[in-house]
């Protein structure tokens, strides 16, 4: 497997996950890379003259959003194919708005990026909503429990739409607190990279 | 923002939030119209020599449902280019029939309507029930509790398709009783026509 | 209609449902076909020299799993061309193997098979755990039944996904202890097969 992408609604605790499987990955001798969508369309923003705050990007206007969120699946892509082992495209499958929920991954991305796997990684309510009200450094979104329940929703319809447009099966992955390294593990099996860790 | 979809199951109110959203919108100058796909259907049908109650439409045959469904697609594609504002379109994102849930919104009508935005309203299944067993001038579907939480849920999955399928955003408006004004005035803000209602 | 697909996950009785509605149709004179997607691909694999239980088959590679998935589908493409009467298409919305919920009907399956109608046969969370725990024949995943509740969820909402991509209506079908004719029956209605069975 060459690229799978990783998502997870704030305080699930996503990038953790994805750097301790980077790390893991390269101790058993396979090169991992972890591209974080939201930083490559910063840059975009930025080269263009503007800049946004990382969370408040998603709050953003909708058309900018839309047009980088392409761009910047083409400059992944581009990425990707100069690298060997194995690439994590850290994300979000639905990013909540004011606007609504907009798709991180609808179809124009997906047809660039063309992922063999998506992975969710989940936890549990109580723990992202605690995660959430002590989050201070960055901005974070509502940690009501009502929200968080559905944002966990419409994260798993909306990848349940993504497998059925690519055909690539969907995974979902729990971080519980204090087992980060249980989550990257299950990470490692699911991707390949290890068969009995 | 051009075209929003608006879509609500029955008994959720959607019409009269389409409507105050529209006198609202006007009295703050901007243009709104309103358009039925189920009429613009039932007109349609009617030029063709057929004719159907509102809601014995959502039970009719399948073959000649799609068909129609495209077809008013596409008059209300025609009917958008030469309206200034915005333009609302009232629809159903899943339709029940005996045959099933029917998409109100496939690909094929996605592919040419466009929306920039989909807008569930959605309310209390109590609320919904009630309304329902009162509604004498139009016939109703089922009152059932189960039936409208069921109702609800194949409404949400559809919507993160549509979503994933055309890029556009899903909001969940709350209709409450009696609070039809705060439902519009959110309409509004999330449309763009007003920033602080 | 001619091509139905029938799914369910394993341990609601789909198979029972679909054979009872073959002999039911055919007693009222309509021929039928129950066409099993999962014996197709293991035709398939066993012409080119592979071969695997059909339980184990949802456990396989990814990759190859996905190949053989789109000959599976020309292949029953071909064979209904030939057929007259009804054709149910027996198979599984989303298939659970260690690398995730890999969906059954990805978009480049639906394009060659174009179904007219989606059936999900679903049961009581119980019963279907209570099925898969006596099912000894079969290797039978997990009867847990946080694991039966997930499955059907992924299930509705790839069913959703795939409605919405191809305009047909998605049906929910309870298949309930001893009731197999009453599911079958409504089978019979909702194909046309029979109005008032």
């Amino acid at each position: 497997m060459k690229t799978v992408i990783v998502t997870g609604i704030p305080g699930t605790g996503k990038s953790t996950v994805c750097n301790l499987f980077r790390e893991m990955s390269e101790k058993e001798g396979t090169p991992a890379t972890i591209i974080n969508y939201g930083t490559v369309t910063q840059e975009l923003l930025r080269a263009n003259g503007q800049t946004v705050h990382r969370d408040e990007m998603r709050k953003s206007t909708m058309d900018s959003q839309r047009l980088f969120q392409k761009k910047a699946a083409e400059a992944i892509s581009r990425k990707i194919e100069n690298l060997s082992g194995i690439v994590v495209i850290d994300t979000h499958m639905a990013i909540r708005t004011p606007q609504g929920y907009m798709p991180g991954l609808p179809r124009h991305v997906l047809e660039v990026l063309q992922p063999e796997l998506f992975v969710l990684i989940e936890a549990n309510q109580d723990e992202i909503s605690t995660r959430r009200s002590k989050d201070t450094v960055r901005r974070r979104d509502d940690s009501n429990e009502e929200t968080v329940k559905e944002e966990l929703q419409i994260s798993r319809l909306m990848a349940g739409a993504c497998a059925v447009l690519t055909g690539a099966p969907v995974k979902m992955v729990i971080n519980a607190n204090g087992r980060q390294e249980e989550a990257a593990r299950e990470l490692m099996r699911i991707t390949g990279v290890a068969d009995n860790v």
